[in-house]
């Protein structure tokens, strides 16, 4: 099953020409999920040239303007397509405020149904049958909620030489202990899919995480990431500035992601103060600490692998 | 005294990886004033490099948000640098909400004094010592405004050969009747401007129209226009589904620049609908109208000089 996370937009507070604002879409074996939707959202996703339209659920990080004021655009565009679901959209209090001023005041053409739920406590906000999605708090200047996506566990490896010696036949009932049910044998026993099958293998795990003072928790809610997007708006020299205004900086973000033992750490939403090639300063801050750490662009796609 | 018109954005409805949504900064001798702030104008302005972080005043058609949703980002960045007038914004009702709500749910840090002007009836909004700003409606689905900058007319050009014949000395008595002032010559008679001026001459006219059906009266108000920045949404073969969506075509564009004697016609709010290629269809059918037709494209600059 294909996991991908495509970087539509990497800068922060203000877009540049060749920065969007902070969003990212992740897109699971067809299925999409929006993280944030700043201004200029909607060009990304048209040079991806992705299915776009049909999005299953946005979320947002907090209701400042740089990371919502790409919605109405998109929330309208989206009409052109056809749907039957409605799309959710997640976020902090003041959300669904937006979202329904926007559509009264903008006088706002959409077709389908849109469903708004705030966040207000770390929870799971939203699941399918082998995934959930969870909001954990983050600390900014007004509230701001970080989010991971999580596959359940898979199934362990099928050993066909185990189910052959207990005496199940190839076929159906193969595809069945494979997809963890019980099943009767050729002499009437019932073989248990434990006895088929190796250990668990696990799924796996995305984390953003943007607009926040770098905080312990952040690593416990990211444990484990196999891509850790997270804010890496300033550099070390300007800590106490990033503290102030309730931010990170590159090197903060690479501590949490060695203590979450993440796979990879993509840094989004740098501080429109810095070049491109301003932002190596950041990049070798947060390398320094976590070696796999990488500046994230404007539409670059990071696939995930399952590790087992 | 220069004035010159620099398109943000040329795109109509949705925005497209070289169109940004349809907005117009008009330039006169360092004062800017700008005419709608869809989604990405901010970019523009940034690659133009203007001083555009104080801009005068805003003028919006309508409420829609492929013209406004800019608005957000654009007025929290002109917070970077220290300005002491306010900031005026001029639009049709709902365009105070907007900004209120905007400036409330989004929690936007705004440090100088934003005027907002709502427009329910035609007529000047705003002037200068030698121009002003004309509002006028248009017909769109929702209340929608055109507007013009026309300049007031210049002193009649200035004939030395009369002022020597008429005893002025050369000198600030020349400066006084040039800037229309009457003075006293040599003699000790009273010397008028009109003696040794020409007749007066014309100022410039800009006019912007977009998002409306085409009908004889936006010619009257564009009169004249050195520059009729017209919306050209649609090829002719569409004008049942552009009077439907109450938009019009590039050749209903052409004919109010013909009526209207304008100097030129630059389209905009083009249908994303249509390649940059396809466009030619939409020049090609307005130029048969009118042949002083362009497509405006992002960050093109029209100056605008003086006829007479």
């Amino acid at each position: 099953m294909n996991l991908e996370a495509f970087v539509l937009g990497c800068g922060g507070m203000a877009p540049l020409p060749n920065r969007h604002l902070t969003s990212v879409l992740l897109r699971r074996e067809g299925e999409l999920f929006l993280f944030d939707c700043g201004e200029g959202t909607q060009v990304s996703l048209r040079r991806l040239n992705l299915r776009w339209k049909k999005i299953t659920a946005i979320f947002i990080s907090h209701t400042h303007a740089d990371h919502v004021t790409g919605l109405p655009g998109l929330l309208m565009l989206s009409s052109q397509v056809e749907r039957d679901d409605p799309l959710y959209i997640f976020g902090p209090p003041k959300i669904a405020e937006y979202i329904e001023e926007s559509r009264r005041v903008l006088d706002m053409y959409i077709n389908y149904e849109i469903i708004v739920k705030e966040v207000t406590e770390p929870g799971v906000v939203y699941g399918g049958e082998d995934f959930y999605i969870r909001a954990f708090p983050l600390r900014h200047t007004k509230p701001c909620y970080g989010y991971t996506l999580e596959e359940t566990d898979r199934p362990g490896e099928f050993h066909p030489e185990k189910a052959k010696e207990l005496q199940v036949p190839m076929g159906p009932l193969w595809a069945k202990l494979q997809a963890g049910q019980a099943v009767e044998n050729s002499e009437g026993t019932i073989v248990q899919p434990e006895d088929v099958l190796g250990p668990k293998r696990s799924g796996r795990k995305f984390t953003f995480v943007t607009d926040t003072l770098a905080f312990p928790a952040i690593a416990n809610e990211a444990k484990g990431s196999d891509l850790f997007i997270c804010e890496g708006m300033f550099e070390q020299a300007l800590m106490e500035s990033a503290i102030e205004k309730r931010h990170m900086t590159a090197e903060q973000a690479g501590h949490l992601a060695k203590m979450a033992g993440a796979g990879k750490l993509g840094l989004i939403h740098y501080s429109p103060r810095y070049t491109d090639y301003d932002l190596k300063n950041l990049l070798r801050e947060a390398r320094a600490v976590f070696p796999n750490t990488v500046l994230t662009k404007d539409r670059m796609v990071f696939p995930m692998e399952y590790v087992d």
